[in-house]
């Protein structure tokens, strides 16, 4: 399966602020929505995981807001899979500009699995074919 | 008991969008901010309908924005029980300024109860003393 | 010009709540997300206007939650131009499901055109081109 | 003047996701109330940094989610001011649930100091009485 390329996506007028460009708390869903984009790409979506009892939360986050951005811009957003354990996985994104000339933003994720008791679960051991799969999409640095 | 008065509450930055002022969905954020506050209040918290089983969606809302509001002001939103019947309630609602000298808003909206499997009840049915101080709450226009 | 047909979009995660389905507060930005398609399609952009120095806000919105939405289902929306006047527009909307067979809900929204010092302004005076480009796409009830 | 002791909110139904509990964007906007609220408290309201033509804007933020938060919680925002220079200053920010006995979130954000430009000012330079004012602020860690 060729590797998810980016994710694309133009701004919203509300999701600009008075200073007039995007507020720092959207690209948090702008990452979201890319990595909900990326794991339907790679047939592991989202819904998936819910239908199975399982959930995604975010463990940590970190975001660096290089250049603003503006309504009516569109950006391109490259993810990668940094690293897959047991029980959580690791992602960082790059958000470009539409032209993939200009860096706007960098972030790093991590995540794990919970049941739906919201206990942390491996998913190496609940669903070892997809723990597979996950770990086959792992990029090296 | 005495009458709820107001819900207040200050504009977050957050709020704004690229005109300066609050985005205007962000007014059925503070509509059901203070909805939640007013049935609180009269000892009838969502938390409680939810514990319940029930849930009480939106079926309708009317928003009639009179002058913007600015990050940093403070609003005063005045709700008003218009009608309960056994399915439905009715609430309107004006949002002044700080002074209350200004109507910033008008609003109105429509809720049904439904339970655990999204279908309506008969609040009257299933809670009957709930429903009589719903009831009691009406005020005459 | 042939007629603008519709917006689609998927459900964000982000955007339910915990009744597991679109939080209402969001409709008013799917809306605004289909006059700036729209719009742009007509080849009146809301940045063009911006740079002329006009905002365009809503005067008042009503909507009718007819049927919830999920995370992960894609709407399509269909805008009407209802009415123009000089200063003001009105524009209805249906959202439906992805195959156009059932009614997600019912909106509609008026809006005028402000100067940079917020004051309304006749558009028929200040820009008649686009006045009667705006005209053009009236559509008969 | 005494130290700000903490930013004090409750969890609003429409910041739950369909996990129950906060999403996760809306933990920057919490702190970004937090920030507002400190820097009224120490007489630099963002206000009148705007009024002087300053912006603040966020260069990054690092954010660990280690327990959800629910609908109707109310939560306490402890910020700490660690390090000021002439153009970017740091906080971090540890988020308790209500006794203060459990911590719910732990995040470090930096800022900077923009002109009407949106070029980079040194504090220091343009404003030393309260960059003398931020620096009297920063606690040892």
């Amino acid at each position: 399966m060729e590797k998810y390329k980016f994710y694309e996506r133009s701004i919203n007028y509300y999701e600009t602020d008075k200073m007039s460009v995007v507020h720092h708390s959207n690209y948090a869903r702008f990452l979201e929505e890319c990595r909900v984009d990326m794991l339907r790409y790679y047939e592991m979506p989202l819904e998936m995981f819910e239908e199975k009892g399982y959930v995604i939360p975010v463990l940590d986050l970190y975001s660096e807001f290089k250049e603003s951005i503006k309504f009516g811009e569109t950006v391109k957003i490259v993810p990668r899979i940094d690293k897959v354990t047991p029980v959580k996985f690791f992602i960082s994104y790059m958000i470009y500009d539409e032209t993939m000339t200009r860096v706007k933003h960098i972030a790093k994720s991590s995540h794990c699995f919970l049941n739906a008791d919201f206990k942390p679960v491996s998913l190496k051991k609940v669903e070892p074919e997809l723990y597979n799969r996950f770990l086959s999409l792992v990029e090296a640095e």
